[in-house]
């Protein structure tokens, strides 16, 4: 349609969102390049671009920080890491996930125990004062893996079939149903408590449930339907049929997810895994590409609008005030080390096992822990908030420390990974050197 | 980001957009599947659909009612539209476009003179009482072309870059810097003399400039600055380069597009029509794909968003109240009929122009007609309404149908056209059964 955006009018809605997009589209392809360049994986520069950009209001440039908390943007944000994670899951069937299926409950399992244990000491030891609900709470923000930005940096390193990948990817989903059994249980003592009535073990019991019963059906049933939703699909005339009934496919799973009180991103990881080439029947290819080049596009379109945004709301001025440093410190110390136990589930496996990079993987946390602490903020236990404004600010400087430290530790890690075993040494730069051969001889043609 | 959605939290913002997505999706395949059965353009289906699922509410189901308003959906669709017009732009060059400079003018110059005239007649001759300025702003409800329907339809039909094509496009561009015009005299009128002073020359003198000097500014340096663009882009490290320069490159002139006060699109066809493969230089290919083929996946997530939520948009219960159902009815005719006038723009050309197809193109009305609606809800002239309720509903009426007009009124021209010149006549069946074949060889394989 033709909308003109004349004064008297409210103007083009996706006048701002398209400017939004290019700048930020642009900060993502230069901090990227600067991150390579670096030899980093480009999702620590798109991150920092994100920095950057959200903290221009330092020098008299607020536009962005208001545009860090835009609802479409974050929507739009939150659809790129949606199709990450279903690209991602693509790579992989739920054959490969069940092979590492104990292996990722164990490493989930320390993953989860290990840092509420020392986020709970964290708080005993800097809040003296407060009640154990108050030091156990902090702990629970430390619990749950935010994959984003681990699957994207395996991806950045052509490394997201390795079977590291595979046991950090299928912890880090298990990881979402205990963080929900957490909320659900800590939240519930501390209301408990306050109002003076037991905790509802069959309401905590539903919650599992409900999350078993969605990953077990998604999985198992998905396997059965897929084919014939694409067997369907196939008899429908029309154009872009494979990658919109692949979309459709994802996007119910993500819901799915959400509404079991999952989030929606491990639904769409889970569409993934069960999607496998054979699926698709005459489906298989629309034209001559297949589904994973279909979707490439749009992952490059949206996906950087995640972790710019992610950057952009870092606030640079919450580093300000010491005490809130210092708790934040030794929280981040805490989710870092206490996820390094998540290594030892990976003991007994296969020598060539990376458990140092699976430690690593599971390093950063983002929005469950933000969740959390927000609850907290609601929260109170005889008139007295379970988080408080410092407390929270903690939190969230413990996300963005953990979320950009990962990027570089893993590339670290598993290069020292590969120099050793020697197998898959630089294959990521001889990718890079075969495609700019590629192209200057496209050039020279 | 791992974001559960408890619900003590607010729950994961995408998850209501995802699934509304995978609705609209599946709507718009089954829609365009049936449309393309009945022999008519896949836009159809997908409008329809949108009808459908938006009046759901007249059985108790309320829920695409909203979603038809929704902010973020409305974006999404939005930057669908502008991605179709950036995919149908890259169809022809700037030199295309000046080659039907001079027949688009006078196209666009008819097209928003004639249906202006008869709207002013059919105000005076159902509102005999109400002044002549609400004749004239109704008449200019009628004026702009919202080329995005005909766009698809083109496109749908592979006729994107025939000479009527873009004689089409282009006279919509223009279109749009008229209604700029019109809508900046009408309401400066009406303001001027209901304050009692004079309408200012120069304020609508320099809203016409500033779009003139945007799309003279846009064709002339962007065709120097874009080979540039793609050169310093090449020397950056990365993936997706060759896709995100391109979107980058059409976002910036998107949004340069509504600051002068033009609609978005006209901004995305300016830059699909300024990048040629030979400006992206190193960049040509990223891998094996060409740009087009880069954004064609968008499109197929986006593009249908657009034209289901416009059909989504349509309330059947407005069209209970016989008075502005006949307002509308004389409404329509008049934009039908005055865009008729622009195939005497056609007259003089190739023998070959087929320029029913070229004032059949013209006819759809799209929010250019309900943004001058929606002023003229707020201009009063001696405390009376220029558009009171009932007229804003028949404008809206009148959208709905000069939309869901065009698709088969279009098909049907351009069909005759083929049968009569023989040349290109079946070439889409052909090229569907191709499709069909090849999948069913690969299958086989």
């Amino acid at each position: 349609m033709m909308l003109p955006a004349p004064s008297a009018s409210p103007g083009d809605p996706v006048a701002p969102v398209v400017l939004a997009l290019a700048v930020m589209l642009v900060g993502a392809k230069l901090g990227g390049d600067l991150a390579e360049r670096l030899g980093q994986p480009a999702v620590l520069g798109e991150l920092v671009a994100g920095v950057v950009l959200g903290n221009l209001d330092l020098i008299g440039v607020p536009w962005f920080r208001a545009a860090a908390t835009d609802h479409t943007l974050n929507v739009l944000a939150r659809l790129g890491v949606v199709v990450l994670l279903f690209e991602v899951g693509l790579e992989s069937t739920v054959g490969d996930m069940l092979k590492v299926g104990g292996r990722s409950l164990l490493v989930a399992v320390l993953g989860v125990v290990t840092p509420w244990a020392l986020g709970w000491g964290v708080g005993a030891l800097l809040l003296p004062r407060r009640s154990a609900y108050v030091h156990a709470f902090l702990g629970a923000t430390l619990t749950a893996t935010s994959v984003g930005i681990t699957a994207r940096v395996l991806r950045d390193l052509g490394r997201a079939q390795s079977p590291e990948a595979r046991i950090i990817l299928g912890a880090a989903v298990i990881d979402d149903v205990l963080g929900l059994v957490i909320l659900a249980v800590v939240g519930g003592a501390i209301t408990a408590t306050d109002a003076g009535t037991g905790l509802s073990y069959a309401a905590v019991a539903l919650i599992l449930l409900k999350a078993l019963l969605f990953l077990g059906g998604a999985l198992a049933l998905g396997v059965v339907l897929s084919p014939r939703l694409f067997a369907l699909a196939a008899r429908l005339r029309g154009r872009g049929l494979l990658l919109t009934t692949a979309l459709v496919f994802c996007f119910v799973l993500a819901y799915l997810a959400s509404v079991v009180g999952l989030a929606a991103i491990v639904g769409a990881y889970a569409a993934g895994l069960v999607l496998e080439d054979s699926h698709y029947g005459r489906l298989a290819r629309d034209g001559e590409r297949r589904l994973d080049e279909l979707i490439r596009p749009i992952g490059i379109l949206l996906v950087p609008v995640f972790f710019v945004l992610m950057g952009m709301r870092v606030e640079l001025r919450s580093f300000a005030h010491p005490e809130t440093v210092g708790l934040a410190l030794l929280l981040t110390v805490a989710a870092v080390a206490g996820k390094q136990a998540c290594a030892l589930g990976g003991l007994g496996g296969s020598a060539r096992l990376d458990r140092l990079s699976i430690g690593l993987g599971m390093i950063p946390r983002g929005e469950v822990g933000l969740i959390f602490a927000n609850l907290g903020l609601s929260l109170t236990l005889h008139g007295e908030r379970i988080v408080d404004a410092a407390a929270f600010t903690s939190v969230v400087i413990m996300v963005v420390l953990t979320t950009l430290i990962t990027p570089p530790a893993l590339k670290w890690s598993l290069g020292r990974r590969e120099q050793r075993t020697g197998d898959a040494a630089c294959a990521d730069k001889v990718e890079h050197q075969r495609i700019k051969v590629a192209q200057l001889e496209e050039y020279l043609r």
